[in-house]
């Protein structure tokens, strides 16, 4: 009988925002699978490293990211075919991933290879969307309005059109982006109306409004949080 | 000294899916609060019953919903006070909420009466978006794409252009609205592109293709998700 595949979120960073359900199969997988940068540690394994029992098999994704591209697909099919190797054996393999396994996740390189073939269960984690709102100390959204999740990379026309669109936002994946974004939302008129978060929930988070942002660059792991006032005549 | 209020994210549903920190903190809260229909049970504090210890301070915020509308602000205004009185005392006072406090909770409307004068603590949740997700199987947005969460309730032509402008949509509390909704996935052609969610990570959760689905009507904690194809030229 074949092994099941289970995509694992494991929170934003903090790691008591790991979920009973992901300690327990944790605890329960005799492979773990993570990824982790072509050169470095793996934030996921690290998030769940108090509950991966000593002795387990584990598997590290090494994604070499280059700037503004993504991973190659031959890279994910050569992990996929590793994991498979063990599900075949009728091993469980956990794959740990950085906030929610199906929202910007990279475990969905994984799973539309192996998803066909092997049982899986995706287990929801706490996404960095909310882990940003509650450090900014910012409801996001309420009653009828719309969030939309716009990544930063995007162009810059697409950028403003799709702000402008939405009664809140979230730009993730600010990174190199920072520059390019602050002069969107300003152009916006909405500067005031952002906040600044990198990290959020880590021992390094760090929150301002936008307007106090005297930083030029920031890392991959920020977002920028817009609340547009909500119009009296929606209520 | 003044208490902390804690507003806690418990999850969409399933108790395993509290995190450790929320966990950790109903132990410790004296005073635990949680919404409630007008009659009948609370679902968040079902969610976290097992960690509730006896003989702890509840507090019942029931809101009665008018089809349509919102609770009054006095309702809140009214329960902001009587989490002030334990705050006052020095008890810290956790509000349980479904999902995550600040992605479509009602918690932002005791933050805005409280956070000012007192400290106070957002633990993220599981948000039912990931839920949702997970349990239809559908990886929501890869790479560069936008996600629109997009509330039913919203008139048929703004639902229209605000699913067409993105590349995966999320449309929540589908409810009563679910008819509408179904006319204008499938005016945007998307209706094959469409899952049905309700219910997710509960044990009466349901799943569907949107092509599928024979009922008119629908639960509140329902959900369609939208996954356009990824063009080529994006990638």
């Amino acid at each position: 009988m074949n092994g099941t595949l289970f995509g694992l979120g494991v929170g934003p960073g903090d790691p008591e925002l790991l979920t009973l359900k992901a300690v327990r199969i944790i605890g329960q997988s005799p492979v773990i699978a993570y990824p982790a940068p072509d050169v470095g540690d793996s934030l996921a394994r690290a998030i769940a490293a108090p509950h991966i029992p000593d002795g387990r098999h584990e598997i590290v994704i090494r994604t070499p990211m280059v700037a503004g591209n993504f991973p190659a697909d031959d890279v994910y099919d050569h992990y996929a075919e590793e994991i498979a190797s063990h599900l075949k054996e009728g091993r469980d393999v956990a794959v740990l991933c950085e906030g929610d396994p199906f929202l910007f996740g990279s475990f969905m390189y994984i799973y539309t290879r192996l998803a066909a073939a092997f049982p899986v269960q995706v287990i929801p984690g706490v996404s960095s969307l909310g882990a940003c709102a509650a450090a900014a100390g910012v409801p996001l959204v309420s009653r009828n309005q719309m969030l939309s999740i716009i990544p930063a990379p995007l162009p810059e026309a697409d950028l403003k059109t799709r702000i402008k669109a939405a009664d809140a936002v979230c730009i993730m994946k600010v990174g190199r982006h920072l520059e390019k974004v602050c002069r969107v939302v300003a152009d916006l008129g909405l500067t005031g109306n952002a906040h600044y978060v990198e990290h959020a929930s880590m021992a390094n988070q760090k929150v301002c409004a936008l307007t106090d942002l005297r930083e030029a660059t920031a890392p991959y792991f920020s977002m920028i949080l817009i609340r547009k006032p909500e119009p009296e005549s929606k209520q």
